[in-house]
């Protein structure tokens, strides 16, 4: 048996060592980059490199992210950590104020991006203009059944105003009535105007709706239409990400498709469960809390 | 004091009376008809024929439903009250056969139209070729947030698909930041692309996300920018139509423009409130449970 204090001592050496391989032992110049650009090979694991900072933060977590954050920066925030996180606002009541406030603690915090709803992206992009922080918008949102016509309209105007990411939601409704091919190239429309951009597109599959085989069939049109991330939820359905989830969707997409996961984030331990299972993006709307080790508190929803 | 033996026998009397006047004592041929075109004169209130059915079925529900039902068709079922219900199936996860359902019992009971998301609008108005009902859908659909731009782009694209009615949301972001004018542009795009197809335009305001004043300016907004109603709820916000938001709506707009209560109408009973406080179309899901007078059972959201 190892006991706790060995167990302190071993998480900190592993997690020293992890920080000293990574060169990431001074604020990383780097954060963020690197995670959102496809067809960038890792050096790590000779795939796109959407994965790479990802591994790397799942292995921190796994040896005591606490313990790192302290030795790593002159902040509580571990900037690996923040890289994962998309910044997420997407209540319809939301208020300038909210989104000037949420860019703030993009900033501040080094998170991977903003995500808005698409009226509020020009003013996003504003506010993080010089900075590298992404400005990620939703298409079909969240409800996924629009017109394929509509997503790949909706996702043109968000391109214009500024939008660097692209989360859509798939057409649950078609896959559920074994419209495979109509789900397809519903992604692939939105996909086609995302890329010809150099913008990621992240399918929601919406798993709450879906049964497992389900699930597999959603992230497999996802794959077969080029989308870069598979993402679990919209957040306005009954449940949001699970572990389980998680795991399913990285089995299906395999090492080189991104797997966001969103719905229900709200503390540390949720986004080190679901990095443990295989996400390389969280969507989450308690962001700061989780980068500064907060407890869980109230629910968060990703909405 | 009436005793309760009296009532029952006064409504009967009031609610024969009422179908003598209304000429409506067989199956009326003009079921649902005059109630979605604009511009056409009322004899009864001389506005917008909008109106029209609605007082008068509002008077009838006053006058006790029941009985005027069983003397006026041979069916459970008035279609007077029919008429006034846009039968709503708006959840993401609904499948064509759900789709193919819900137009069928549309055509049987004589709904205004049926109300289902724009990926659906193709295949509702191949059911319902050749029938009074008509297909609505909706735009910027549940939350309102997104571009104008898009939403001239998805009205546009689902009048293509063959859309009747269109239910768009406004923008309760925009409205709460103090962008009126943004808001009204809002609207406008949608209704000259609308009228420009002799479509009429619901907007959706969201009461559960505004306070009195929000909702007084946004059905203010809603009448300059020549929307043809005013509608409450998508069904996915917190709360549903209110006797007192639809009193409220109604003072506000006028007799010249509808008013659409939607949201959590589970029972005749619900019905007959807010056509008592103003409103002149009912969104719901539970329609066939509301014109068959079935006692309020599961919960139903209009969603």
């Amino acid at each position: 048996m190892i006991t706790s204090a060995e167990m302190d001592r071993l998480v900190a050496e592993i997690g020293d060592e992890l920080l000293r391989r990574m060169g990431n032992a001074t604020p990383a110049p780097a954060r963020g980059e690197g995670l959102n650009i496809p067809d960038k090979i890792c050096p790590d694991c000779t795939q796109r490199c959407v994965q790479t900072c990802a591994r790397k933060s799942a292995a921190i977590i796994a040896a005591g992210a606490d313990r790192i954050t302290a030795s790593a920066t002159t902040t509580r925030v571990d900037p690996a950590i923040a890289a994962l996180i998309d910044h997420t606002l997407l209540k319809p009541e939301a208020t300038e104020a909210e989104i000037v406030k949420l860019c703030g603690e993009a900033r501040q915090y080094g998170f991977a991006s903003v995500c808005v709803n698409p009226y509020w992206v020009t003013r996003a992009t504003g506010l993080l203009r010089g900075s590298p922080v992404k400005v990620c918008t939703v298409i079909g949102f969240p409800l996924g059944a629009s017109t394929t016509e509509s997503k790949r309209a909706e996702t043109a105007a968000a391109l214009r105003c500024g939008a660097q990411e692209i989360d859509m939601v798939m057409n649950v409704g078609a896959l559920r009535s074994g419209n495979e091919e109509a789900v397809k190239l519903d992604i692939a429309a939105v996909v086609e105007v995302a890329h010809a951009h150099r913008v990621i597109v992240k399918v929601i599959i919406e798993t709450a709706l879906l049964d497992d085989n389900q699930k597999a069939i959603a992230c497999t049109l996802a794959k077969l239409a080029k989308a870069d991330f598979v993402k679990t939820s919209t957040g306005f359905a009954k449940g949001g990400a699970t572990a389980a989830d998680i795991k399913l969707m990285r089995d299906v997409v395999g090492p080189s498709v991104g797997v966001k996961a969103s719905g229900g984030i709200r503390s540390f331990e949720d986004v080190a469960n679901m990095t443990a299972a295989g996400a390389t993006r969280i969507g989450a709307s308690a962001s700061v809390k989780i980068v500064e080790g907060a407890p869980a508190g109230a629910r968060t929803d990703g909405y």
